[in-house]
């Protein structure tokens, strides 16, 4: 296990990955600045003629269902089996699951027709896709019974991928390690879509780290998790953080990063 | 009548509603991040295959027109009537509405065919929608003639719902009685989605004061203007205010907002 | 050859033009915001049932294929076309075109099916049209060969509209004389959409001096650009630069532009 996020990072400063996000309505603006603050370069792209072509320039592929419908639906299948296709990591934010049956359904559509490299999501989120009762309130996860560290590591065992659960904690497991991760600010629960940034910035991390992806993963968590905490240093509230998230994310230092890194 | 912003918004934060947002493209993040700041939670969803699971676990709806399009006007429709079958509130903000046909029959199309609770929009949409000459260019009310506190009584009457009739002084009313809010800034009209933000925390207080939509409806613009006058004294421009007001809607506490709340 | 910008601005904000945009998802806030905070009326509108309609609102059409689709690519025609029977100048950006076939093809039909006033992009996207090797990575121009004044010149010339081809320095050209734009700041490309944003403002400055596309285009890239010094200076990165240049674009005196605009 080599967790070293702050070369990771540099790496993908130097490499400026494409990272092609298919992803709600509601946050692409801010996956797209989290991804270009940090230092790689977003590209959106949902339509079924176009996806098999952007993904083929792309060194990782982010797929969030947050306001899903059916169009987009297969624009996402077609899109993560052109990324399988061609070895590019994927990123599955199965947002809301567990909330209705339509998001349920489509993230194990999408558990099932893709290899996904990467789940990112909440607890009450994962849990729903590995069959553990689970309370989700619109995208919110409510309650999850057990401890978040054996669901990382269910998850990561029985779908056969990385499963990333956030939450105050972060666990990372690809069913046999966890990797914990405790960096991160009570303030990223008050901004719509900081979630959906973790799982852009996971596909970052993806991209600058091929072949790691339990390490890559940490490594993403760890990263926003610092800038968050350099973030809520400047704020006075949700706005004012949500503006100084991007500036900790562009400044952010490797060294800083390797220093305050909260990763075991 | 019991107007009392205060505890409203208190019991708001302590209930945390789950307030479902059929809206525009444009300001589905800043609707999104009001919602979260004042204290409730948030949910996009505008797919048919889910909008009546996702409202039935909703305390609100709110229902946005624009960037309509034809399927997520079907939604729109399903969604509210779900709402009313479960008496949930529902809100319809008719952006636009008079400045094109489609937003006209649209907007009155969900009137006839939704239980609507409270109707949020400018003098010009409100307007056009009780067939009062208006000028609506885009989504700007440019001239309405008469007296905009006869305008909402005349909607709450002839529609049978509340007319929240908003611009410099806001009129509320339920075709009997007028309340009067007072609040407010003029930076609020330099950020484009104010108006869908002061609809979506309207969706937020009606959660919170179920069954009371007239007063709910005017402590909404109440406290959206204090936040509003609030985040003025942070700001130097458009920009800085957009994002104080986040800040101003998370730091406002229920005892200033009834002492400086404007409603009459 | 009549470059004034600050008596443009004047003009804008007296007339408070509405600026009619069919633009991408992930950029459409940001754009209302930009035109908003300027001082003319942005809206957005891409339901082939009012394209028609609210264009003959308009004081002028941006048109964006960012996030592209069959439905909005027809809706993106008819309001081009009806722009063009009412004399509306209208603006193109083509984001990404060169990263993918689909991209390319609709930039292309665009500029067939439609009378375009200005084309607005990076010179990887323009090259792409002209039939000039360029390298496209999602919607970031890589490298093109070449000199960019004589890419803009070409463009204008065998497209027959004003090309305007941002970047460090921008070009605009009607085919025959080149302007070239030194205003602006390395920040503008830490935050996704500016380019969207100067496209934007193109349609504002546009609407604002009917008849002189080639001065308007280079007159908005000016003030455009000192918004964004302006913002620099009061930012700490990309998330405060975002906020600050709104409140840069609505405190730009007409004076100040003119005498700092950099325009030659």
């Amino acid at each position: 296990m080599t967790v070293m996020p702050g070369a990771t990072l540099a790496r993908l400063r130097e490499a400026k990955p494409l990272v092609h996000q298919i992803t709600n309505y509601v946050v692409m603006n801010e996956t797209a600045n989290a991804t270009l603050a940090l230092g790689a370069l977003p590209v959106m792209a949902h339509a079924r003629e176009e996806v098999e072509d952007m993904v083929a320039l792309a060194g990782a592929l982010v797929i969030n269902i947050g306001t899903l419908s059916p169009h987009w639906v297969e624009a996402m299948v077609a899109a993560g089996r052109a990324a399988n296709e061609r070895g590019i990591p994927v990123v599955v934010d199965p947002v809301g699951a567990g909330a209705t049956r339509y998001r349920t359904e489509t993230a194990k559509r999408l558990l099932d027709d893709i290899g996904v490299t990467v789940l990112r999501g909440n607890a009450g989120e994962i849990a729903t896709l590995v069959g553990v009762e689970a309370e989700v309130r619109g995208v919110e996860s409510m309650a999850v019974a057990g401890d978040p560290a054996e669901l990382a590591r269910e998850a990561g065992r029985t779908l056969g991928l990385v499963a990333s659960v956030t939450g105050p904690v972060d666990h990372v497991s690809n069913g046999g390690e966890v990797l914990t991760v405790a960096n991160g600010h009570e303030l990223l629960a008050t901004v719509s879509g900081t979630g959906c940034m973790s799982s852009a910035i996971t596909g970052c991390f993806l991209a600058a780290k091929p072949g790691e992806p339990l390490e890559a993963a940490a490594e993403a968590l760890a990263a926003f998790g610092v800038a968050g905490e350099d973030a809520a240093a400047e704020a006075r509230g949700p706005g004012t953080f949500h503006a100084s998230l991007y500036d900790a994310l562009y400044n952010l230092r490797p060294s800083t990063l390797d220093a305050r890194a909260r990763v075991a």
